[in-house]
């Protein structure tokens, strides 16, 4: 029986061309595998054609947009997740995801290798690698980008060559990757540290700098979803397309930054995620208004180690599950709205209400109604302090 | 000898008052303090004559802007130090200067008691009196606003009988604390979450939404430290000075939040620190590109830990002081420059150069001059999964 | 009607005194409740006599044995917890259970307010009160000893005078608190801290340095619980139950340190408890077995975490509660033998066997049958190192 | 000019054999570098000679002892290194400085290569090859064990049939590491878990089951260095040595457990180290005494960021640098004496004494002399509960 491979496959040059060179080197069948993660583009169908065109003796075509959404672009949201404190994890997200169909597509079909197209220098190649081991140990990895010395320029004479239906004309000056939680660019002029990032860097945000009327809108969350938008309810993907479109409109969600890669070197990205960031800016606020102190503090630990197992690949480990029960309990009471109001490149906190609200008017207020028992204050004071003051003596020479 | 308390003095009503108020309660005499933080309004030898008139047997005034800079801004500053991940310590880092010299009167002048005027519910008063204790642990601590629940209204009644030389027709809407690092804004309707901030509560900051010229401005560090704004000289209170002034025309450094108190409860803050925002944006950046990937990741943590301490009253701590150590040392090659344009309330980082800087075109880049070895990868990523892989055959119920 | 105080009563002096005493001074009814968490002494019947006698209106007795060793030490257990990583929050874990059923008693019997004997300088005042707040916001805490500096000496003279059944003729020279999880003792001579513990001190283990037969026994863990011990099925308490008496005799767990008290500090402590000693040293090997790498990393922060909130007497926090998802989520795979020996006062784990084991022969050995790929590493420690490499470049002055 | 490899040279079979092979195969000059880190064995000057006979071109020869002492493995105490909380770093504390010696050789000597003998699925190769990447990246690395399947086999026949002045008789069922800090022993039948060690495993230390006399020490520290033994001047080495002999001499200092390794198994591993754990454990309670609460529990974390990081290979990383910073900044109080019993296997610490003790007897006394102010415990146990109480409120469905 042939050996089947399964080719994750997006329906470029690159991938096209693997599936008669991988079957050519290794004699193997090929099975495109095709997964909507609201990357847009081309019609799902539409690629499914072109793998069968190019050699594929099957081709997988999976629109995975709202489980996208709700299964990874949700925990991320919950645990605001930002490598750096700036990246929202946009390809890194995506990846568990893929790899999870790939799994699929190989049990179905009956193969016993998953190829993926990520150059070695890169965090992709972690993630696909390192997702597929954790879900499927027993199937082989196939990287001919990264093992064997791939190139577009060997790509494109293999596509003239064997006359299949690629337009090899098209040749962005960066490297994209984009999904419905954002858009990564890189390479190119960017490469260059001093270089500021140009208007044509960008596709899911407008300009902030241009002058436009403001837009106001309030989310509502369940226990850390958004479920309504200023009253109307929508699911998780919808939250986020309808805020890339209105956020994106007022130039919110543009980042630029240096970032540790994986494999241990810096690289300049450039990244639009306008519908995660101003989700993340509302979250976090109902957060600091229905989460307790203490377990706020501890979260933004488990935030870091969250997203850096994501970042690194490690979205399938045993320690990211432990990590999402965690943060899960924590979510219970974040419910309530948000006002937020979006304009020149910033989604801004403008108003916060919740049943579940830990803020309490009569503690707070300097006004009339105030019940707060000021004189706990003294002892509260004396004794937070006392092993500051006992180590002072002793540090101050004093008895 | 008649016992003699150093009082923490504004020139405002209640602490004019308060210089009376103790000398009659206590029998001792009093002597009023009052330090410039960059705080503006009535300049020093005003404020020293009022409290004279007042009754004060002695007024020091102490010009300590370039102290507070240097001392306290530049460390925050080291520490990207925000709390809740957003507010830059503005309060916070003013008190720990302000006891150091109330203490320091307090030796001078021969007084035993230290008082100041912060309410029982507030952060200010654990750093006050957590301060004294751990500066001279043998000094006592008044605080008759909280201990004697002394009022306003009591305070302009005593201000009227006794013909003080103070204004008490003033009265502002908000409670408010500024200082050369931020300004800090609550009380009033701010009370009420859903209630947006108009424009009067600002005064740092002009509102962005109002169009105008972009500004870019070239920050040039050295260890850490700003020493140069568009390549001119300067110290850190002129560069805060400066950003303050620039940053704050183009409306950035604006913050709303809700808040966790130390003494338990959650209060609305609403801040501006348009200097402290822009020079933390591009220090942040500037560390992206000069600090290796671990130290940065758990600089973070220690960068969590450092400012809930100093937002906590503890910045003359044991811990508070190890953790400076490890600061110091993250700091040694944080030299470079960075380019950020000031616009619509928004500081963006556009480009950075840096002699120091461990981005390495050859490595990162994916055009020719690449050195990056990429059959590295694959032994790499194998054994970066590899426990998950292990972990994975056990839970999947495989060998 | 009137009003109503559950008072957590131990059977002793100074709880016996205090129902007459706060019915005195309150005119409420005072119920007495006490709790059976495994310290041994008298019957709960006994008890409940007492309390009757020395006129409580209600006496509530609670065998909790069994809820204390599954709903408190259990979690304990999967969390390792050692505080300062040495003690095994004896105390600590009892308050929280104690104050349940405070509370429980409180809302049956219609009470609105609770008391406890504890003093103002130690942790439990602040376990039972904070406890009371958390899960009954509404009822009042009284605290005779600590408010209205109730001394042993008023007590002896209130109970001559009134007749009550109690011998106040005995008196230990410490202060103890013991459960079925340990026992601790302080005060006395050990307040100097260069006097060792003399053999009196102890009570649940034996001598360590007297000559005795080694007791080997193996513990069989399922998901993190003691399920049997050779062989034999144990319930929780039963686990603690006999490991106290085995571990007790070959001198396990005793322990003496200077502990910092969450009132702000330093005393000195003298602990046993080889039950609980004895369990965790056997579930720290099973979780280095069966447990992964970076969870087990991440786990020791949890662990010290929760370990600091349970003694600061943070039980019922939300925080507490979240960090409870994590260890559960940890503890899926915990299952297998230990084989360990109690000998000389330790308890050395000698063997372990799982099913669940992520320990690999193939992998991990250096003789025939050795599966590891060690043309892997030269990848690996290439790429780990780079940072490091990266960093070296720029710090020796070179490229 | 011919190349020239340094070799980390040990004096047994297989380095002996690897310096005419790596001469044979490479062309390059062979200088074998031998460093004293206390291992114990052959005297330098016969390893010197045998290096020179197997055909090294020069042989370097360093005694280390008091630099391995001072340098690596006070910071491992200073630091409480315990990797896992068990593991006090043996072999990983060696590594460093031998890779800091091979460089220097390599420098004097003008090689451009540095050869060890490390297997492929170990820590080692990671920590010699990462840390001559940190100290020399323009050096390459051999690693020919590794690289070219070298094996124990080709390694006899090579010996005999060159005459290699080398007795390939001898062979351990063991895999042995040693140094002045302790001793590692794996493979051979503790590759079986199930399999208790055998007393011929061990070497620094005796059967602590059998019944002796105790031995009664007192260690003291001067800011975190032990300066003296029983009042005795000793310098860091003498402090090892003293105590391995006298420590190992009552079986304390023997660990046995399952065992992370960096690259993604896990291992058995046996160790024993008396006088590293005899320290620590003096160490540790030394710092119970004179840390302040908050700096101990910060610390516990920088402990074992610090060891996992030295584990990993990373000790010459800047986030070590940078930990090492707070670390000596948390010692300079750790002053003063620990009186230890040694005995059955335990080091028991039973008293301490310190000019720098944070203790206060009349903090701490219930009895006569008492100063804590129980007044002020209420009002800090109503603020610390607070977050809890005001979420409970919520939480339990009430206001």
């Amino acid at each position: 029986m042939t050996e089947r491979v399964v080719l994750a496959y997006s329906g470029g040059l690159d991938t096209s061309v693997a599936i008669g060179w991988i079957a050519e080197q290794t004699g193997a069948e090929v099975v495109a595998c095709a997964i909507d993660v609201g990357q847009g583009g081309e019609d799902l169908d539409t690629i499914r054609k072109r793998a069968l065109e190019c050699g594929a003796v099957e081709a997988v075509v999976v629109d995975a947009k709202d489980e996208f959404a709700d299964g990874y672009c949700l925990p991320a949201l919950a645990t605001n997740a930002l490598y750096m404190e700036r990246y929202p994890l946009v390809s890194a997200l995506s990846r568990p995801l893929i790899v999870k169909h790939l799994v699929g597509a190989a049990r179905q079909h009956g193969a016993s290798v998953v190829a993926h197209g990520c150059t070695g220098k890169g965090n992709d190649q972690v993630r696909f690698e390192v997702g597929v081991g954790a879900l499927a140990p027993d199937l082989k990895v196939l990287a001919p980008v990264r093992d064997f010395a791939w190139t577009r320029e060997k790509a494109i004479a293999y596509a003239e060559q064997h006359g299949l239906p690629i337009d090899v004309s098209k040749k962005s000056p960066f490297s994209i990757d984009q999904n419905v939680w954002g858009r990564a660019v890189e390479t190119g002029f960017l490469e260059d540290l001093w270089n500021a990032p140009t208007e044509d860097v960008y596709d899911y945000t407008q300009d902030p700098a241009v002058a436009r009327e403001a837009d106001e809108v309030v989310v509502t969350f369940e226990a850390g979803r958004p479920v309504a938008l200023d009253g109307k309810p929508v699911t998780m993907l919808e939250a986020i397309q309808q805020l890339n479109a209105r956020a994106g409109a007022q130039g919110v969600g543009r980042l630029d930054l240096v970032e540790d890669r994986l494999v241990g070197i810096k690289s300049r990205e450039v990244y639009e995620a306008p519908g995660a960031i101003a989700l993340i800016t509302a979250h976090q606020e109902l957060e600091n208004v229905t989460v307790e102190r203490d377990l706020a503090r501890f979260k933004r630990q488990v935030e870091q180690r969250w997203t850096e197992l994501v970042y690194d690949g490690l979205w399938f480990s045993p320690l990211k599950r432990a990590l999402d029960s965690f943060v899960d309990a924590s979510q219970e009471q974040v419910s309530g709205d948000i006002r937020m109001t979006l304009h020149g490149g910033r989604a801004v906190v403008s108003g916060r209400r919740s049943a579940a609200s830990l803020y309490d008017f009569n503690l707070a207020t300097y006004d009339e109604g105030d019940v707060f028992d000021q004189s706990l204050a003294r002892g509260f004071v004396e004794l937070w302090g006392l092993p500051s003051k006992i180590a002072a003596k002793r540090d101050l020479g004093k008895s």
